[in-house]
């Protein structure tokens, strides 16, 4: 089975797949009378077509274990999806470059706490991946309304997906 | 000064002022092959206006010290502006029902963790409110673009908010 290790989640390595949704790096304001810092628009939101709005929704998602199999990923045509965890947990964000329509090699980013993702319109990815070993809730923003907005695909060769080893 | 006493954040009480972000009492389905329960759908996002877009944000906000001397509300005529904490503490969500196009009498909810809170385009609320002590993030969802979107309201005779007594 082909493995593919996890790498840290920065802004940069994961431009091509979408938003990092942290503080670090961000733009900020100060607003209310200098008693809040506003960090401005982390995520670009998509939700197109028929009837298309923003949703916001909690996910209650059961830890992996480790190494993870990885057989199956999927796409959303006509919207983003944004995970925020609400606690302060690691999970792991996995996406596929596409390649003329078909997922190519996955790349697996490990967030840390403070960190969210959103994952841009049509982007290929795996389902929500906390690793922890306890259940964790995130803040999940994506599209609702009319139309096919979901695209699946199922490799052949599964991928198992590591951690680093430890230094 | 008139004194407003915090009460219990319940989507019954606070219905008419927007939704309460929580998976008490949600709508929930299994996603993920039974690994991932989705509480669905639980804010109403709007953003409406020339160039509307949904914001994603991240506000650290320092906590106000009680009693809150209350005056000042706002409102968003062109966008809902959800709240929800990234970490578990407490934060007051104080709204005024409209009373002809001005803010009526203040009514302060309080929060507790794993509530976050969505208030309803053009309701009046104070600024974000955290109250436990410590700087506290929460995840905001808001609207950008084009337009005036803040109008302010100034009590000549600010309110005191407290916490109720403890029994």
């Amino acid at each position: 089975m082909k493995t593919v290790t996890a790498e840290p989640l920065t802004k940069h390595a994961f431009r091509p797949f979408g938003d990092v949704i942290e503080t670090e790096g961000a733009e900020s304001l100060l607003i209310n009378g200098g008693m809040c810092r506003r960090f401005n628009d982390l995520a670009r939101v998509e939700a197109v077509g028929e009837g298309a709005r923003v949703l916001v929704n909690i996910f209650r998602a059961r830890p992996y274990p480790l190494p993870l199999k990885l057989a199956i990923v999927e796409r959303h045509p006509l919207g983003s999806q944004a995970f925020v965890p609400l606690q302060p947990r690691p999970f792991l964000a996995i996406v596929c470059p596409d390649e003329a329509g078909r997922p190519g090699t996955p790349r697996a980013f490990l967030a840390q706490p403070g960190q969210g993702v959103n994952y841009a319109r049509n982007t290929w990815h795996a389902v929500l991946t906390p690793i922890g070993g306890e259940v964790q809730d995130f803040l999940v923003i994506d599209r609702g309304g009319e139309g096919s907005n979901l695209e699946e695909f199922f490799f052949a060769d599964p991928f198992e997906v590591r951690l680093p080893e430890a230094p």
